[in-house]
């Protein structure tokens, strides 16, 4: 299959221009001057397909780096399955998933990574990677982080709350930090302090402050800014790389902030919803609605400026990309096991379809340029996860995973109207997009073009990865 | 002319590919899948010339943004002229410059660009585009930025030392400011205390004190931070885009990391001689040798840990991009012309030969990535100055401004080795650095290769230049 | 005259104790655990008078280290002469001021100082000493601040603002900061950018915004800020210890708080005006009324959190002491010139009368500690000015200042209740203080009782200061 | 018995003045102007005793806020009884203590205050109160907190190191402060990362690395500064006012000067060992000699300049006391016991002797002023721990606690010299100090005077604390 993108406008990371894009086969072939020709020989009679992008934006596909299909949390399942999420996901314009192996205490990790593999295999509508739990660091973890690594699983996350499911203690992440520090692995962390927290919980509980609202109250932005600073230390002191998952409190990304000025390589990722919706808006919904966003780190108060100071944190590189942290539960039946207890409501928001569009509308709104949507969405999360050269860029070798998205159009999120996850409600209601995802390619494939999905189940396929191109 | 670079490694500002680089006439045609083929169309039949990059970097052309051609000063001219200057910078792989249009007070600045066209038109080897700088700010002044602007002159430069001569006081600074906060224009500042050096050089003088070590010591890091400290409180009152040239002192880059963290268009520029040379060994060289690096601002101490910390500063992004502020003149009847008296050695150092190899010795040093490599000397210049897509960037639509660049070749410094510009030593004498500028194309003619210089006074071109597009 | 003040409550710096104080002539003799004997010696039988202070503050005469009697400025004088202004001060529970000696350019210091101790001497209620302004550095004033230490002046005062009336350029201040950390003297600065200033007070009269509400607006914090950091600079590079002068923006404060931190001797006073006043509230006050706020620095915008931040630098010691900068005006022929062009009212704020009462309401607020209030407002004042051990404290040896305060009293402060200053309004109209000023003791004579003046014209005496006793 | 101490220079926290102090029983009768007569009477005629002070100092009696004699650990006590400890403490111008009633896990913390009084009563030289350590942070010693305090125990030690023996974890230490923040304790923290620690222990006795010096290099200043950080963060959440024990990096003082600029009440001890001891010099010397020096937190590297910053810091006051944190242990059995595995070497160093001479020569040395040696050593520790008033001050009404310091003496510290603790080493053998402690009173009894000990065991008494008076 040979596919020719003429008349769009090429957004890379660092900047925009005219180009056409010639896929041939899985790859980009070419990306050339406007005209669809080359030194007089006609590209456009050669291939298969055109798309004409006039007047569009041609990016890279969207590469969301945190999502949890199906994961098991609390008693149930995130709702999404691979292949729900991932079509979902591409709908929005993503193209590659990293979805996070689970490793709970006394689990084998590399059992964990091929039952991994099993869920996933043949049902993945676009490409997909692993990055591994940790939540029983001792040898047999620590030697199958090579293995792994050899397997293309990179990045490992590990936990400072969660007792009893996650958690690792600091003598466990400074032994895994050194480990990582040795074979290059990047170093992810849940930063919020579970034990200040759950002493917390605990007395709101008792006190009768069950509603959903309290979840946030009882992850205060304290817990996070010093766990923030308690992973950067322990990178400071092996000489590991970290990235810390769905930062939400300004402090945390002042912490991050002055480590970077300090020349660590220390990353923040932020999510749309610690951009867009707040402790008093959205947990504080009348009634058990807020548990519709029950997510940790939590959703701040924006009353103390936590999202105003994480747009500015994108334009500033403090952070430095958006994923989802998609971990979608329905409210009937899931969320529903925390009424009468916060604690009890499985953590999670959806997002993994919405996330290009949410972030599009940055840029209408003047928060980030294009090019920066681009490098927060795709170009950066390819760089910090080894997958550059293949994906994050529109340039010649690299996979077809290529957005033409239009300007012009529109986008209404919500249930009945561009919701395609598994889930009964949307987090997102109501958000209209000024903007739309017109035609998804997927290494060379159309798998989504004017409204219709024409990808299959299986489509994606496991990407190894390399380690972290985004070191300094 | 149609040129093919095959086989080569691309060096782009966010990573690294393989891939083949057509030119045809002026511009890039097309990037391509290594293999010289296009859906069957064989691509170096029909081109002129077939460079093989094989085992070689192919990078787009260096950008020097702050250069002084025959610039008057002190009552002598920088000793290269356009021609002279132009040529040295071809050979050291740099493509394009943008050099600065003097005004000294009570001048006209329009007929001082004008006379700054003149000196340039038809005696560059390579693009030339021109900053502004004002010395004069009045009502004149501020309304000829705007005809400046249309003329593809956008950011200006404005002095806080050398009274009588370039110094503008905060009131004309202030105002200057706010016009580029409503045009557009990005504000250059040098940003030196020019009262307080002003004081202590003439008690250095009046003490005795008389050798090209006192030029260091009486520009104290105190003097460079606070005029820093200065213009940036001046942009954010007015809410100008500002541009901190030739930054040397560490606590000049901690203010400008601090404004940066605040999300303000902030952005510093430091030159080879602050990242490899110090007070001590070059300043502080016996009798008279150390005239040869008096610049401003001034060599600083290595002992104080400034040239470590702008290394670190440029991996972190807090220094964007590395100009020379070639302003080059002879030991012989310039330089001399301060001995017995520090303070009338003319002040600057060439270097616009040696910029690209000596910041790829960085890369070697394990300093900074490959990437950031093209970014600092390339990619962001041409952000920075309203160059992109043009320039600065390996991509279709692009001009052909290309370099090939071989890892495994080598570079001596020195006179009577690579030395061409116009200057009676070398500031870098003795150098040696682990690669090679093999070829050069500007605009798709190549100027030089094997060690010949094949271009020809007047190959380059007046660049308009547009805003910059490194705003956030 | 022997006075013995029993059953009080002693109020120093450090902390509160019961004790009785013995005043013997103009000095204090003893401070005694309470009972009115020593070693069967009965005190009260051998005293003149005997103040019972049961249930009320014994505390250290208040020390007033910036006032402005008589000043000239801007064609006409501050309303209050030594003798007005200095028994005001006695009525306020204030035992000492140090006020400045004006120098405008081409004047002599010396004949300054010789016409400033005219203006005083016979007239004051209370002590005073002298601070000396320079407004024109060169070789002779230099010199002549030898001798006025040696005569007991100590500190100097520069000022970054109001060009060709009192401004020094950065040249002169650094000068004048050799010669103060050679000879020991304490540098003073009214921190202001002018250069700055001056622009857009013309911008703002052009534009026809010529309302007293102007004044803050074309004084923005970041003109304050920054020439504070540019006099801790030049302190930073000279070794000068400095005090700035009436801090009122909180960005200015932590300039200060930074350059501490890093040891250096820098110092700030802030004034009850920056505590308590606005710019929404007061400058902003309908048509011409806010003309009896204009002093400078400005009143600050309280929806930018300067009040708040200033309370909690005098808490963190960031901010180390509570001056009045009490330069009076009346609105009738003085005030009134500035109807049409706010740039004309003169600058001042008169409080010499409440500051102690203003800043008791403080810790009747919770806002500081008893100890702290007599820390800011007297022992400070006499270490930073090197009068401790004869004022600033209750200790033998001491000079008999001392104020019987009671908190179980009330003082309505305005027009026709405790006003005793010569203006014809209140900056503090309508402030009521949960505390009173009961008795006020000089060298050992009563002045103030029971709401009588019971002192005379001339009580007062000049006082020569040693040098700063809080650098470290 | 009536002692008059005559012709000395009394110095107090906030300054130096020429007086007489008269002890009358216990307490300070009256502090009065030099000449030993009051109105008349002959106060010389009328006491017991007379100390001629003439040419000395004479200061509020040190106050040592952290000793621990006789403290269980390891399986061995630190050597010092509270006899010899005391005894020792008076020697070297120090007359109170506060002592830490340790509670191991599962022991009732009112239990161990009470054998703790048992251990104490009638045996002290010098006057003591107690800290607690809480060590089982549950229901029952969160209640017993309250009782403590009526008891005069107004200060809560916890331990973020020493895992099973003295660690609370974040959810106890936060429901201790929780408790602190109510009922007005102050929370005291060993701040370290134990389980890091714990692992590079472990790590280094596995490579064989089981020198003293590696006790040094496995407790690297991130553990210290984490630690530091997460404590200010739960007192930041909880609103507790935080005491850091023995503060050793930099780094940890800069996490507490920040948290003081935000306004909280955070405070930070240090002790001599810190500013005059190195981990290169002394935990780095040859064989097992540099098991003397063990103590945690460890003597850090002299090359990273923490001395050098702690001195700064007790200047500035980011760093507000100096105790001992006296905890000594012999070489023969006791430091032996880690020959061979360094984890296994008592942690302590006795200074409790030596730290007024140690201070004092700061002074000598130009780091600290007379005043600030002062409030270091006695001040601010009565102020601290709620003793001011009856401590810490030379006012009527205080205990008659106070030194003759002599600043023409000298002091050669060592064995066989000064040396009155119950250590077969001295940590600090060979110091020469230029002054000597000439005469110790406490609470009104000379006990010792010309080389003499004159007092007896039993002397001291147990002071009953109140709650910290220094918070702000």
């Amino acid at each position: 299959m040979k596919t020719l993108i003429k008349n769009g406008t090429v957004v890379n990371a660092t900047g925009v221009g005219a180009a056409d894009v010639l896929i041939d086969g899985e790859t980009i072939a070419a990306v050339l001057a406007p005209g669809s020709t080359l030194l007089g020989f006609d590209i456009e009679r050669n291939v298969d397909t055109v798309v004409d992008a006039a007047g569009k934006y041609v990016i890279p596909g969207g590469i969301d780096a945190h999502t949890h299909m199906e994961m098991p949390f609390g008693g149930t399942f995130a709702s999404d399955t691979f292949e729900t999420g991932t079509r979902a996901a591409a709908w929005g314009g993503t193209t590659s998933i990293v979805d996070f192996v689970v490793q709970y205490p006394e689990q084998n990790i590399l059992d964990q990574y091929h039952a991994w593999h099993e869920k996933a295999a043949g049902n993945c509508a676009i490409d997909y990677g692993f990055h591994q739990i940790l939540s029983d660091v001792q040898d047999a973890s620590l030697t199958a982080m090579d293995e792994l690594i050899a397997e293309g699983v990179t990045s490992f996350k590990l936990f400072m709350a969660y007792k009893g499911v996650f958690l690792s203690d600091d003598g466990q992440i400074l032994r895994a930090f050194q480990k990582g520090a040795s074979n290059g692995a990047l170093m992810m962390m849940h930063a919020e302090n579970g034990a200040m927290i759950d002493v917390l919980v605990r007395q709101a509980i008792e006190a009768g402050n069950t509603s959903p609202y309290y979840h946030g109250l009882t992850r205060p932005w304290q817990a996070e800014e010093e766990a923030t600073h308690r992973a950067i230390m322990i990178a400071d002191l092996t000489g590991a790389p970290l990235y810390v998952v769905h930062v939400s409190a300004k402090q945390a990304v002042e912490q991050i902030a002055a480590a970077r000025d300090r020349g660590l390589n220390v990353f923040g990722e932020t999510c749309p919803q610690y951009l867009y919706l707040s402790l008093e808006e959205q947990l504080g919904a009348p009634g058990f609605e807020g548990a519709k966003w029950v997510c940790s780190t939590p959703l701040r108060a924006r009353s103390e400026g936590h999202q105003h100071h994480m747009w500015q944190s994108l334009r500033t590189n403090d952070i430095q990309m958006v994923s989802t942290d998609h971990c979608p539960f329905c409210m009937k039946g899931q969320k529903e096991l925390g009424i009468g207890d916060f604690s009890k409501i499985p953590n999670g928001i959806g997002s993994v379809e919405h996330r290009m569009d949410l972030m599009y509308q940055g840029v209408v709104d003047g928060q980030i340029s294009l090019s920066r949507w681009v490098e927060l969405t795709s170009t950066t999360p390819a760089r910090m996860f080894g997958l550059y050269g293949r994906k994050g860029v529109i340039q010649p070798g690299a996979d077809g995973d290529v957005v033409v998205y239009d300007p012009a159009g529109h986008t209404s999120i919500g249930l009945g109207k561009t919701h395609h996850m598994n889930m009964d409600y949307s987090a997102w209601e109501g958000y209209e997009i000024d903007g739309h995802v017109d035609t998804v390619i997927s290494r060379g494939k159309v798998i989504v073009d004017s409204g219709q999905y024409l990808g299959a189940k299986g489509d994606g396929r496991y990407i190894k990865r390399g380690l972290s191109q985004y070191l300094i």
